[in-house]
This record gives structure tokens, C-alpha cells and sequence, in this order.
């Protein structure tokens, strides 16, 4: 049996055939272009389903499942996309609709999920995990997560649980794009790091810093190349990270403070480059918990399920009627 | 059938005879004084178990369970308390020694609980509440809180889950006891409130204010007169509510963001006086919450269970193993 999974980002949609393995056999991507019309949208997704369908001819009893991952808050009793930042979508009967693009049989077995919600089930499961309290943390241009609790998602009254970056961590901090102060993520997403390393780059000490190596505009930063620098012992770029990794603790201390989970796994395309932060955010976590004195603690680690991060939001997608 | 439940707080121990429409029907309560060690505290509970099961002619088997809440970080597979600051504990076999001072048949039935989360158990079951996601804040010295997660308690991997009091909302804020900065019973516990009044009391407005009615240093200052001077419309009392108001709202905004409870109740003293600050809590997390646009949002309201609030401790230590 197969099954297929659909991540539904703002530029690009990525579909895949996933087999009992958790493995994408077959694997497919449209760029959405200027046209993001919930329309456009389930034309592309409904086509990319027909042609995945192909590849194991047509017969669509080899369907387990058609999962949707969306970077917004899917409500499964409508059907509908309740609010989709990235998207500019508000109560959008997204799944109601695409289910009238398939052929019935399979249209029953149609789902969706929130991304960061279908990234977490999808490392749970091909993760093996086995634990009591499961919590992601995905950090990239925000931070969004999932909490899995006795092996079923939390998905909270409103389907909107686990948004841990609009968590503030500083009430009279820089302002948030949802309207809060002192969003945990914007001190510890990727795209704040890079932020930081920007800002540092402007100092007296930056100006002479190993980040200006290859560029001549701060614009032109990216988390590899500030990594490549901080590899090299550049001092302002070890500098910022030090700084990063604080906030960074901060917030996942709060997480355990209140979840105290068996794990907190961390994702997200920097986590390439955990070798360099993760032993320092431990540390500052296990200074900082309230439970320090506990024999048993909250181990921090990261994404292992899956192996191409890329692939994360296809499985996790396929996989998330599953709690 | 009855259960016994017990109450071990700093400086007192309540205990109660508990039946089974969740009604005490026989109470004791003895001040612990300066012998606050664990030997002298197990000795005056299993007195207290005698004492109370004599009022039922000493008939054991009438007995379903006996409960203790403890103020720190119960380990049931242990049967220690790991830590609790309150008590000067650490490491302490609490649970198991206790059992020794009983008979047998008593023993097995005998557990123990943090007590802010049997607290939250005890408003669950005697509120009736039938929600997903429940969640308890307690607002006193500190604050303390308990998270119900389809009918179960979440313990988290150490038994220390929903210390949201020590969740920091300010990394740059003010120390607190548990060695971080800016936490958030710093900010809005009942604690925190009055010394946001005293500081007021000090200022060119506040000479002038009613705070200052009948009391003659702020240290006389408590929650009561705190809200008598606001109700008379008192310029400095109404300004400290205000800003209070802001500071628990952040912090139940976080909780929603995280979770997304379906409901979070409000405990303690202060909210006796939840007329005059409530709204304004409720108002701000309506703006704030990242879920603002949703149909459905997290109901936050006051505890409703057990009516005189003294009684919260007993009950709920009753029937902490229930979940």
C-alpha cells in the first residue's frame, strides 16, 4: 500500500508516492508562481495526485491516504483554512474543495494537516520515538513546532496548538508580525540569527569579521556562510552565535518549564550546523530548568526521522491521519 | 465509600474526610510550627488518618484512597519527594515512610501529588469540566498550575509539568527565585501584585492614595485593602491593576499560544476579587493571541468546583489518583 503526501509552502508544492517504509518512491514539485489562488492551488495539487497515481497504474486501492501539509490552521470538521499567513488566506474551504477534484474513493481518505504538526508526526513515527510527551521545535523563518502527547497530536480547541514562536519571551521587546512584543522567534529562528550576524557586521569589531568574506552586502548572508565563519574562529560571528544559542535556551527552557517533555526535537535547515550550538543551548537549558535537580530531564536533540530535511513535509504530511 | 485528603503546606497541614458527592465531612488541620521535618510531618498525617477514620468507627475498609498534595515534585514510582523549596526537602522518601506508619490495607491505598496539579484535578472532577485541554493557573505566592490532557494528568518525564510560573516573559527582566530572570510569577502572582502597589505607594501619586487608608507602612498592605481602595475608585490602586492586568495577560497568552486549551481557570485568593480584573485580562488575550481570528478561543474563567477555596487542597489531594 502507498500513500501520497503534499507540502504546500508558499512558493512551491512538493508531492510524493510514500510506501510502507516511509520511503518517497516517486516525488514531484510545481512551482506556484505568481498565481497562490486557492484555485490554482488544488488544480496543481489535484493533477500532481493523478500522475502519482500513475506510477502504480492508475489503481487507486493502493491508497492508503492523500495527506496535505499547510503553513496555516487546518480545521478538519470544514474543510476549511482557517488563516494562512504565507498564503493571504482566511477561511478558505481548501480541503472541501480539492475533495471535489478526486475521484470519490479517494477523495475519502483525504486529509489535511499544519505543516509544523505534520513535520512533528512525521518524525515521531519514523523517528520510533516511544515517548510519553514528543515535542518538535522547528526553527526557520519562524518557529513553529508540534506537541505529541501519549502518541496523538495536541492540536488544541482551535487546531492552532504549538505556535512556541509567538511566545514572548520579552514583553518589552522588538515588535512581532502577530502583533506581540518579544516573540521567541525573533531572537531564535534562523532568519533572526542571520539578523543578528547582520547587525554584528556593522560593529567596529564586525567590519573586520571573516562574514564579509565572499560579500559585499550584508544582504547577501546566509546561514552557510555565516556557519563557514564561525568554523573559521571568526570572533564576531562566534560572538553571535553565543548570543543566539542564550535565546535559544530561553525559550526551551519555558517549553520544559511547562511541558517537561521526554524530548524536544530540533529542525530546520541550521540544525545542519547543530555541531556548533547545540552543546552550548544544552548546557544553558540544564542551568536553567526548574527541574534541574531532577534525576530525569527533557533530552534535547536533533530531527533524525527523516533523512533529507526536504523530504520532512511530504511524509509528514502522508503520514498525519495517523493521530 | 470515603477518601482522605491531605494538605501539606509550610506551615500547616490540612487534612479531610472526603465523601463521595466530594463534600468534607470532617476536618483537621494542625500548624506544623518550626519542626517542619519530614519525620515529624509523617507522624502528624498518619495521627490525622487515625483521627479521621475513627469517625467513621475506625472501618478501613470504608476507605478508597488517601491523598497528600505536597508542595514540590512528587516521584510516585519512588515514592520520594525530589524537591521541594517550600519544605526545605530534598531527595526525601516521603511517600514511602508515610505508608510504613499505616496498616497495610491502608498503605496501598495511599499516594501522593504535587499541589497545584491535585489542585487542578480537584477542580476538573468537581466542576464537571468535559474539555480536551484544561488547564489550571493558580495565582498566589507564586504561581503554580496543572494541565488535564483528555482526562489525564500531564506529568511530564520527571513529574515537574506546568511550573508556568517559571516561564520567563522577560529575559532581561528581574531575578527570580528559581534563578532565571523575568519570570512570569514575578510579573502577575498575588505576591507580585502587592508589591507592584507598594512600589506605587511611593511614588508623588501614591502618597496620596487610598492604599495608605488604615495601614501604616506598606508592609501592612494585603490583598484585601488592596481591592477595597480600588473599588473606591482609587487612582494609584486602579493604575497597579492595570499594569497587573497586562502582565497576566501576556502570560496567559503564551499558555493559549502554546496549548490552546480549551479552557484555563483561574485560582486562588485574588480572583475572589475577579470582578474588577477580569475583563480587562480577558480583553488583552482576545487581542493578543496568535489564534485571534478563530471562531473557537480558549474560555478563561475563574474556579467554579469547590467553593471555599481552603477546601481546594484537600479535595483535590483526594482525588489525585484518579488520573
Amino acid at each position: 500500500m502507498y500513500r501520497i503526501g503534499i507540502d504546500v509552502g508558499g512558493t512551491n508544492i512538493a508531492m510524493g508516492l510514500v510506501d510502507e517504509a516511509y520511503r518517497i518512491i516517486r516525488k514531484k514539485s510545481v512551482k506556484t508562481g505568481d498565481d497562490c489562488s486557492p484555485t490554482r492551488m488544488i488544480n496543481v495539487i489535484a493533477d500532481g495526485i493523478s500522475e502519482l497515481i500513475q506510477d502504480i497504474e492508475g489503481d487507486i486501492t493502493l491508497i492508503d491516504a492523500i495527506g496535505v501539509g499547510v503553513p496555516g490552521t487546518a480545521e478538519p470538521d470544514t474543510g476549511k483554512i482557517l488563516y494562512a499567513n504565507n498564503l493571504g488566506f482566511e477561511d478558505v474551504p481548501f480541503l472541501t474543495e480539492l475533495r471535489k477534484k478526486l475521484d470519490p474513493k479517494l477523495a475519502e481518505k483525504t486529509f489535511f494537516e499544519n505543516d509544523a504538526n505534520a513535520a512533528a508526526i512525521g518524525e515521531y513515527i519514523t523517528g520510533d520515538y516511544d515517548v510519553p510527551v514528543f515535542v518538535m521545535v522547528t526553527l526557520g523563518t519562524g518557529i513553529g513546532g508540534g506537541i505529541i502527547i501519549n502518541g496523538k497530536l495536541l492540536r488544541g480547541c482551535n487546531y492552532a496548538a504549538a505556535e512556541f514562536g509567538h511566545m514572548s519571551v520579552n514583553i518589552d521587546g522588538c515588535d512581532c508580525n502577530c502583533g506581540r512584543k518579544g516573540c521567541f522567534e525573533d531572537y531564535a529562528s534562523a532568519t533572526a540569527l542571520i539578523e543578528q550576524a547582520k547587525e554584528a557586521m556593522e560593529g567596529d569589531e564586525g567590519k573586520d569579521s571573516l562574514l564579509w568574506q565572499d560579500i559585499k552586502s550584508q544582504d547577501e548572508l546566509d546561514g552557510e556562510k555565516f556557519f563557514k565563519a564561525v568554523k573559521a574562529g571568526d570572533k564576531t560571528a562566534k560572538k553571535v552565535l553565543a548570543g543566539y544559542c542564550d535565546y535559544l535556551a530561553e525559550g526551551l527552557t519555558n517549553i520544559i518549564n511547562i511541558l517537561q517533555p521526554d524530548v524536544i526535537v530540533l529542525s530546520g535547515g541550521i540544525t545542519r550546523a547543530a555541531d556548533l550550538f547545540l552543546d552550548k543551548v544544552k548546557e544553558k537549558v540544564a542551568r536553567d530548568v526548574y527541574s534541574r535537580d531532577s534525576r530525569i530531564n527533557t533530552e534535547i536533540t536533533i530531527a533524525r526521522g527523516i533523512s533529507d530535511s526536504g523530504d520532512v513535509g511530504i511524509i509528514g504530511a502522508a503520514l498525519s491521519d495517523k493521530m
